[in-house]
């Protein structure tokens, strides 16, 4: 439906002992991925969060393919499968400099409202924009 | 098979400006429950790399049930499902002080050669510490 | 003045591929001892805030004189070293597991008023108790 | 003696529940800021430790001026005021969007032999690429 590219330069905090990226830190990157496809769409979560809507995650699932290393330039690959109602759905690939394919995962993303902190739909601002990109 | 439960007192770091501990530090908190584990059953993930074995991670799954706050002192279950072979399995459990679970999580680990690079089989001297505390 | 000594493992998490803990995350095992410090005196950061005082830092120092490695269950020893004003100093010392002094780091907090989000003096009951304990 | 400037993206991992750039994270941040410094003059820190040399922090030093907030497009301004011997120094000062100083820093790195784990000279096709970038 919606696709977006982001690189992202390992740092050397990410890493650990075994000389990767650290299991950890790829939901930063996933992070780091779906806020710039949102800034893409023309807006931003910062926005987002200032309109009173917050998004928690809500699930994830990562396969870890090959390791990332220490200075590499990562690409992610963020795919938005479909319009979001009261949840959204973004999907992640992590290429590596030789375009191989090293990680993938998915998260779901709740909507919530900041002023009751009970969950809401997508705000219609937003699916609308999504809709005009998707075209 | 084989559980194990430990203490982890969430830190200011952990929380983000939503007030939350960040999604992207749960797999540190596995890794904590997990190390523990391997201690209690009277090694270390420490030894078991110094005898030329790392365990990568493989998978992930996470399933964020309620948010957990700073200073919380979470409990972390952590559940052998089965032998390992090539792969060990890890399920997790995080309950908050009301002893409310609000994180489900589990992991696939491999165990490499860290030699040869190589997938191998667990350690048999891991399996039968593992094997005798099942029973 | 006021000392207190805490101990924390370190975490894989931590680590990185020159294979010892992050120069970046000995604010955080200061973080962690601090807390630790103000609970023993009766209090926590988290009732400091629940009663509208936070505490950013304003300045660190920190001295690298040794490594610490994954694993390590390393002592923290914080210090107070006077009756703390609109400002609270702290020092800390880190040991390993053979009391070898392995970093030395120093924060300077400011009160700020969560309210107004202006400085404010040390509350009061935080003073006394901090007094009481020095004697 | 030579400056470099880098632009750096706050991620919401990075922020604390007290709605800003937690204290510990800006030590990661001088480190990107010495890394992309490092490859402007046309070498990486990868390359110095494929090449046999690391570079540990002996000290380090941090003012916190300002907050940093999610989002936010930091300018991160690298100096390096002297040619390297056995140590080397990194000053830094980063800059929000309004141009306004936020946050000052500086390190101490150590030339260390990978090999022999000894402190050594600063490599010299090192110091000649700083020497005429300075120029």
């Amino acid at each position: 439906m919606f696709t977006f590219e982001t690189k992202l330069r390992v740092r050397y905090a990410e890493t650990d002992q075994m000389g990767y990226v650290y299991y950890g830190n790829y939901p930063q990157y996933y992070e780091v991925a779906r806020a710039e496809a949102m800034r893409n769409l023309g807006m931003t979560y910062r926005d987002m969060e200032a309109k009173g809507v917050v998004m928690p995650i809500a699930s994830m699932q990562i396969k870890y393919i090959r390791p990332a290393r220490y200075d590499d330039l990562l690409t992610i690959k963020t795919l938005v499968p479909e319009i979001p109602g009261a949840r959204m759905h973004f999907d992640y690939e992590i290429y590596n400099e030789s375009a191989v394919l090293i990680n993938k995962g998915s998260t779901i993303l709740a909507f919530i409202d900041k002023l009751t902190g009970r969950p809401c739909q997508a705000p219609e601002w937003f699916v609308e924009k999504l809709v005009s990109f998707a075209k």
